[in-house]
């Protein structure tokens, strides 16, 4: 046995979250790679949506709103008190992560109305991108998109050069999607403050792989995704956090029948409820949304700490493996070094990342391919273990050994 | 056996469509009469949903996108084709109703620019009405709602006065959620357009009731949900039409990736593809949109004529019994008596429909209650019998003359 197995087997021997692993459904012949991408499903999601459909849907009908209807405050009160360590009443399940991003961001701008500015940056995800230009466009401000190292991510400094008092928003990925790199949430929010500006964060990559500190931060407001590191299913429906003291000063601009004050009267004139609920639009998506709720409750139980230093072990370990076997194979490190600027993704460069990643998914290891040329790592933590990383990686030497990637097409198709 | 029961077993016996009961999970015991509000499950939809979880999610992991990526207009080229009677590609699925009216609305407004007036009436579905009052306020618009007879519906004539050179958009519902009532989608679109405006029906009760006549009107907008008459699952997505030539001219105000052209390049500036994706967000549901796929392709396959013609002869005989039995009640019909102008279901005045609705559902009878004074029956035609509507109001007429609905709660609870 190598030292780098040895040590696998080591590390997977004393992993408090190893019972964690059992509660997936899994193969354990495939090496998958892409649980930031879609985690996997809980086996407690499968009993649960079986009995919501079968029974809640199927028998109970039009009788299970009197349980759906708390759903989405559920979930996000699970969800901020069990993995974003903020108050019950600041989160909520709603929609798609990017009507989230425009809700909030819109209702950020008219809480700044004499402000004109919008800042990004141009490692931020792109649907986050292109909301901000559409509502830039819509509400005449200007969007300042700052450059940023992709591999390094967004940095502190560069977002103080842009900010100044014309700033309504900031709005900024957490984790980047492509380096993993964490932004400086805590000081960026502090830097927009000094000014006077709302932050928005994006926290798709990072809820349930690191600690997300808005609470520390005081941060403004928050979007996320639940199908990722928190285990909802394919397409589940997004998060928002709005804080306490902030939730009656803001309007966000899609008046719906879920954000009304007594709903069921029916009245004809929108006055919105004073709690988190009123960042609610249309009827909430009970099947999707209880897969989501089991989702997050597995992530609740294991804890966001034991999480991310689970996290930055397997980040760690693989970047070792890199620079042991993969270097003199072409591939760059694409993601910062520093166990603590990481979630839990490790991406790597190399010029033919398209034709590697077809030959892994060929060779039952599943990575993400992210354009250019960066393969993406995803090492979940909750199901992954110290071996998979070692497994998966050797699979990855030998086809760049062999050289048998190029046997794969050049040319990208359409992929997610 | 009584005249009016003999009927109902000799509508039966007659009935095209009474293999399609077969098709749901069904409690012999219950009589449901909310198919309106939430539709019942399809025994197809129960297996799909299996299979999407255990294989698709649970097994081919990341993998599933390459199917899944589809799914949206998949599931709106089945409504359009085998529902809505429009061409592929003009109708897909995305988000909430509520979402999905604020983008058309908002992307109607933006294409009559000159324009000051939205023009809708008070009988709308409050989420509607909540949607353009926030429009209407962002965007400096009048929003001009006409009074409607609720128990007759909107009518041409009162649409046609409100008409002029200065209205951008008219949104209505094509048939009204309390009374059942239809509107003259063809009339109201043809007056509409002969003064410049653009109209946005909202289907939401008749997609899967009745024929709904966008192709011969030449209508411009719609949107519409799926758990009602189209039985897609508590909180099932939404669907929109854009008709063909009018897609390219329209530009939704969230721009997110799904609406992007080229959506994985994952370039920085959005550009909006040329099709009906363009109205598409963020990240589709998965789990949620195959059930609606599944709920959609029954009525598809029932042929939404032979849906219609049993939905009136349904609410005409459910008519015949009130006018026998419940008048001297005190029920008074909330519905047009006129077969052609109704969807499917009916609705009855009476002044203790809350106690009424809530002894009803001791009864195991579940109808819908609408405020003040409304108790609504709806009979989904691919399953209800008319043995059901006998049995259903027989169990009414007894609760009536034993008086026993005065043993529950005066004070309204929240119901949906």
């Amino acid at each position: 046995m190598t030292d780098l197995l040895a040590r696998a087997h080591a590390l997977d021997g004393a992993d408090p979250l190893a019972g964690f692993r059992d509660r997936f459904v899994l193969d354990d012949d495939l090496v998958y790679f892409d649980g930031n991408s879609l985690g996997r499903l809980p086996k407690a999601t499968r009993d649960r949506l079986r009995h919501v459909v079968d029974v809640e849907w199927g028998e109970e009908l039009i009788r299970g709103w009197d349980r759906w209807i708390g759903l989405c405050r559920e979930a996000g009160d699970l969800l901020a008190t069990g993995v974003l360590g903020v108050h019950p009443g600041e989160v909520v399940l709603a929609d798609s992560t990017s009507v989230n991003l425009y809700k909030l961001a819109s209702a950020a701008l008219s809480a700044r109305p004499g402000r004109r500015t919008i800042v990004t940056d141009d490692d931020n995800f792109p649907t986050d991108q292109y909301v901000l230009q559409g509502l830039a466009r819509a509400r005449r401000k200007r969007l300042r998109t700052i450059p940023t190292d992709i591999d390094a991510g967004v940095s502190l400094d560069a977002i103080r050069e842009a900010l100044d008092e014309d700033v309504a928003l900031v709005s900024l990925s957490h984790v980047a999607y492509r380096s993993g790199a964490i932004a400086d949430l805590v000081g960026i929010t502090a830097a927009a403050h000094e000014v006077g500006a709302l932050v928005l964060w994006d926290l798709s990559h990072s809820a349930g792989s690191v600690p997300v500190p808005l609470a520390e931060a005081g941060a403004d407001l928050a979007v996320g995704c639940t199908y990722k590191h928190l285990n909802g299913g394919p397409g589940a429906p997004a998060f928002l956090y709005v804080r306490a003291d902030l939730q009656t000063q803001l309007r966000q601009p899609i008046w719906g029948w879920f954000g009304q004050r007594d709903q069921f009267d029916m009245s004809g004139r929108y006055a919105p409820v004073d709690s988190i609920e009123r960042f609610l639009v249309g009827t909430p998506p009970v099947l999707a949304g209880y897969a989501a709720l089991e989702g997050i409750r597995v992530t609740a139980e294991a804890g966001i700490e034991e999480v991310a230093g689970k996290g930055a072990a397997l980040t760690g370990y693989a970047i070792e493996i890199v620079d042991a076997w993969l270097g003199p194979h072409g591939f760059a490190l694409a993601s910062p070094r520093d166990d603590t600027r990481r979630g839990a993704h490790v991406t790597l460069h190399h010029p033919q990342a398209w034709q590697v990643s077809q030959a892994l998914r060929a060779a039952k290891v599943i990575p993400d391919f992210r354009t250019p040329d960066r393969l993406r790592i995803g090492l979940a933590p909750l199901y992954t273990r110290f071996v998979d990383v070692y497994e998966g990686l050797s699979r990855l030497r030998e086809i760049m050994s062999s050289g048998s990637y190029r046997e794969f097409p050049a040319e990208r198709a359409r992929v997610t």
